[in-house]
């Protein structure tokens, strides 16, 4: 650990004195250069989002492949920030140029919420009259109100209110004590809050009324486990080392492992932002580009209860909070086992200094189980190799529930980006034998789970050897010909049918369980050698329910691109997000984001050219109440494996566990590798 | 290593004196005790299968739940057997009586491939004429005969040859070296080989002749990486160690960990079947059964080249092979870390005589990753706790390919099944310049790979607090009321629609990705006590194709399991196999297996009764270079979970790697558990 720390401290100093590379995210420095840049021009602002701007994929590219002869792209903030009347202001400073590039007002929109803006509401719905009187009516005294919390979220869209002014919504809460579950004690009415005012506008109370939860606490806290069923005793220790350090080497932001290369960046929205990626390929000698930049883009998470006015519950967690402010500083609880490589994550706060979360990304290295295996049966000779993963991870909390985020990079060259949700379930109350109608699942005695669903949108850049790809469907599909036909006569012919996506309408396509279909991400340009298919990588993604809100619903509107499992644009800067760039109090019309790029062009030529693939997944979730009070980590995972884009299988050069051949086996003699371990004994 | 060596020895030294659970492998004394009542009556047999006949449920349930006050059931031996004559023997020997209590003969079958069987088939076409003329037709010569391979598979069924004559055929490749891989030559030809005679009996010749393979050897032996890319010397080793032993405890055959008991049966066919799965719950203070009994019961792997002769590669590895009997010897390759506890399998010989695998099953745990974690965002409060599973895997080796099979156990109550794909692709010749037709890919220069599927059939046999269940199906779904009615103004509302199986024929059901489709499992005769919803545990499983051969195929007809993703019948002892007893050379009329049993009863009622769930799922396999010469595993899985099973997160007292409360955090203080391990400090 100490040896970590020393290298992390090295790596940040180097940081300090090179320049950074393009993509790295603004540092602390950077932040405050231009939050400082524009207090002179503007006086006093809160700032909202001071992050990178990407530069142009026109004049990255070249840099990318030949930093030392190439201009480096200027570094420039792209910051949001209100003014004390409360515009909200879009603009660019140029850091390397210490100038501000542009400044504008948008009208109509609202930033998202900021962890400062959430922090702030509950402090005033305690000293709300109107809250306190609204407690008092479901039995909570005025001298109790300090037991009173809020989850402040935002208020999606409320037809009510509109965009102009700033809401959220306060999903009100209850403690007897302040280490219970308030999840337990949900409070049945809604405080709508003004952000710029600070104060309660409205609060909506339902005609039914449900007063203050009597059930005893249901909780998770050592105390109370001890008190009551007590620990398990019986789980010896499982120790993970890595005696001789991590097998990865960082430089900068630059992660190498096992012929991957990723530069790892992050901002206050996707959270972790993979670019760059490329795989050293042996067999052509060659460093080969496969992503330009992955990312979750964003996501959303509808809620099933049409009563009013749990329409609203329909989070965009990232384009609404920030997946990237919402991060968990992972020095405040011990996520992951071995030897482990941190980066923090450097934000704006409201007054524009900057804040450091340390610990906010997690870089390790796992062991993944049987790599390759093959045992002859004729003799038993046998090989048996080891695989190994990189695990480029963040977790972040969204007021009840937890994502935790796994970037997989594998051995074979695959790519998985693996979600575990954890954390609690929204909670409503209920009376003592009040109907659930089937919108939600009473889950301990007075608590409704509402059913929902977590739809992320997965960003794919690809660079599959080289900026110009295409975009198949693939479908496993049944030869033509019936039972007894000439060309088909035991029946049992069946192919790939690939569809390629010639324009972006063409190309929003929906989930097939029944035909395993898969999209394959190709350069027409380059052949595989052997199989004359097109290079390619391939998402493999099963948990692809469609979005259960209907058509033209508030939801359908906002989350364009939850209406599809995969939607494709010709690449284009600045393009980041797929529900638009201010999500807080849209309203869906028109849909912002990917419905509104379509539609600007939709039989735009995607085939052979730069592109991205946008992905919708996810899970629909009826709670029960083993689910609660805290979720046991339910995972969820998508592959992008290779296909026809190696010669062979990449992987044949880790060192087998245990190897011995025929020869051997009819020589008598014995194998080699070790019993142990993959690397001591055969290199 | 050696203590857990001698825990091994000690726990078989048990076994042999205490008399052995009624559902334990019969032990190598109890195998030879059944062929030496039956050569005393019988005089010289073939033995194909002598194997654990499982006593009846209606014995078992009462021995199960007080077995000291129970008569134990009898140990009886099912025996498949073979005369000199070719008749093919059906029979049962009671080992406690020591007596045959039946011996038929069963006409019109073929009873599995054996090892042995596989085994000789190699030896004969090396000597047979017919062989040694085609191979110097497409360039082998005479003298180079032992360079000559073959991988004997079952014939699936050609019309030609029926059922009466056991056959075999034989997939012809060439190597080089002993130590090449055969896969990168394989020969255009296929030889028939008759079992009961030991000879080729005919030879399926293709009309264009494919001259054997010029290419280069594509090896994976540690001399041909390290004569051409070298290996990795990257790696830093992980090591994984228990030092205080496991966290689960061996009694005979059946293991208990963090609350559950399973009892580990092996059989050649099935392999591990997992019986009496319960899991004790501190709630109820019980222990409660969850599964009667787990495992997969059947697979076939159709290809989908439909020209002469691959329509007959349709493998049923375990109904035509056994998935026990080609199990690996885990002592032969090392494929597990940590602190591992092996059983060995112990099965007949072709003569009658006991044989062992040593380290057949391996048992060991793994640290799991986030069981469950919630941070407050107010104040940081957190607690973070490590996960746990216990797995208990084989591996079989089906000619080519090898199935890696974990079943996993969890914490908070799922069991998991992972299957991982690894091995070699089945190969067939290809000219060069060569169209596949799509059928295929070419892979390698001259080395065609076809078109897959590989389809499993988990049998699981659910016992959800009692054997008394009752199968759902359950769909996401839109609520009633479109965008703007009262009832659903937002458009928002959706619920679990859930569909009951009543018969046999309504449970064929295939599989729904757009509405996330899972199946549940429950006990209508006791509620959840907060949700009011049957206790259940539900399947989740995403990698569900359809079968790709048509309706009347042969495959269709053969793989009567593969036709839905579920079928439930009512359970009746002996039904464990869904495509039949005896698989080989069926020709599919009628459909053995479930489509018969279904067709004999199909409006029995199987709501709230003893039921049994087949569940058909797999992946298909479209080949590419990268799968070759030896695949990178390919993990496939599902899981079966809890739900309205518990009254809360069963898994709350694992002790957590950190927790602090809101108090402990308003008062300055620090939280407990340690930042390694969720053991030392807590408890």
């Amino acid at each position: 650990m100490v040896l970590d720390r020393l290298k992390q401290i090295a790596s940040q100093v180097t940081n300090t004195i090179s320049p950074p590379h393009p993509l790295d995210p603004l540092s602390s420095l950077e932040i405050e250069t231009a939050t400082s840049l524009l207090r002179k021009e503007q006086g006093q602002l809160y700032y909202n989002a001071v992050t990178l701007l990407e530069p142009p994929k026109a004049q990255l590219l070249p840099w990318l492949s030949d930093p030392d002869h190439t201009e480096k792209p200027h570094r420039i903030a792209d910051i949001v920030a209100i003014t004390p009347e409360g515009k909200v202001m879009d603009g660019h400073v140029s850091l390397t140029e210490a100038k501000v590039l542009s400044w504008e007002h948008t009208p109509g929109v609202q930033p998202l919420i900021t962890m400062e803006d959430l922090q702030i509401v509950e402090h005033v719905v305690r000293k709300d009259s109107k809250v306190i009187e609204q407690c008092r009516i479901i039995g909570i005294p005025a001298e109790d109100m300090h037991k009173v919390y809020c989850d402040p979220w935002t208020i999606g869209y409320d037809e009510r209110f509109g965009n102009s002014v700033r809401l959220q919504q306060a999903l009100m809460y209850y403690r007897p004590h302040p280490d219970n579950s308030q999840y337990t004690y949900p409070l049945d009415f809604c405080p709508i809050y003004d952000s710029n005012k600070q104060e309660i506008i409205h609060i909506d109370v339902p005609k039914i009324r449900r007063p203050v939860n009597q059930a005893p606490p249901n909780d998770y806290t050592v105390k109370s486990i001890q008190e009551s069923i007590g620990y398990r005793t019986d789980i010896k220790p499982i120790d993970i080392t890595q005696p001789e350090g991590v097998s990865f080497t960082v430089k900068g932001r630059t992660i190498e492992w096992q012929n991957w290369s990723v530069h790892v960046g992050f901002n206050y929205r996707e959270g972790i932002v993979l670019n760059n990626i490329t795989y050293f390929d042996k067999a052509e000698n060659a460093v080969r580009p496969v992503f330009y930049r992955l990312s979750l883009a964003e996501m959303v998470v509808p809620y099933g209860n049409p009563e009013r006015p749990h329409q609203r519950k329909h989070a965009f967690d990232l384009g609404e909070y920030g997946g990237g402010y919402m991060t968990n500083s992972l020095s405040l609880g011990c996520d992951c086992k071995g030897s482990i490589h941190y980066m923090d994550a450097e934000f704006v706060n409201r007054a524009g200094a900057a804040q450091v979360i340390k610990n906010a990304i997690c870089i390790h290295e796992e062991d993944a189980g049987i790599l390759f295996k093959h045992t002859d049966f004729r003799d038993d000779s046998v090989i048996v190799t080891r695989g190994r993963k990189l695990i480029i991870s963040h977790i972040f909390t969204a007021a009840n529930y937890e994502y935790c985020v796994y970037w997989i990079f594998h051995q074979d060259g695959a790519v998985q980006l693996e979600i575990k949700l954890t954390g609690i379930l929204n909670t409503y109350a209920m009376n003592p034998g009040e109907d659930t109608k089937g919108w939600g699942t009473e889950v301990y005695p007075g608590v409704n789970a509402h059913n929902h669903q977590h739809l992320f949108c997965l960003r794919i850049d690809p660079n599959i050897d080289g900026p110009n790809n295409t975009i198949f469907q693939v479908d496993a599909a049944q030869g033509p010909g019936e039972v007894g036909s000439e060309e088909n006569y035991y029946g049992n012919a069946f192919y790939a049918k690939k569809t390629k996506f010639t324009n972006p309408v063409e190309a929003m396509s929906d989930y097939d369980g029944s035909t395993s279909r898969t999209w394959e991400m190709c350069n027409e340009n380059k052949l595989n050698p052997y199989s004359k298919k097109p290079v390619s990588y391939k998402l493999v993604s099963r948990e692809v329910p469609a979005l259960l809100p209907k058509k033209d619903s508030l939801v359908w509107k906002r989350a364009g691109f939850a209406r599809h499992a995969v939607h494709v644009t010709k690449y284009s800067d600045g393009d980041f997000y797929p529900a638009g760039r201010h999500v807080p109090q849209t309203s869906g019309e028109p849909s912002r984001g990917l419905p509104e790029w379509i539609e600007a062009n939709p039989t735009e030529n995607i085939a052979n050219t730069d592109v991205v693939l946008w992905h919708t997944f996810g899970i629909t979730h009826f709670p029960s109440p083993e689910d609660y009070p805290v979720m046991p980590a339910e995972p969820m995972t998508l592959l992008l494996r290779p296909r026809n884009f190696f010669v062979r299988n990449p992987c044949l050069d880790v060192p087998p566990s245990y190897a011995r051949t025929p020869a051997e086996v009819a020589a008598g003699k014995s194998g080699c590798g070790c019993g142990k371990d993959n690397v001591s004994k055969l290199v």
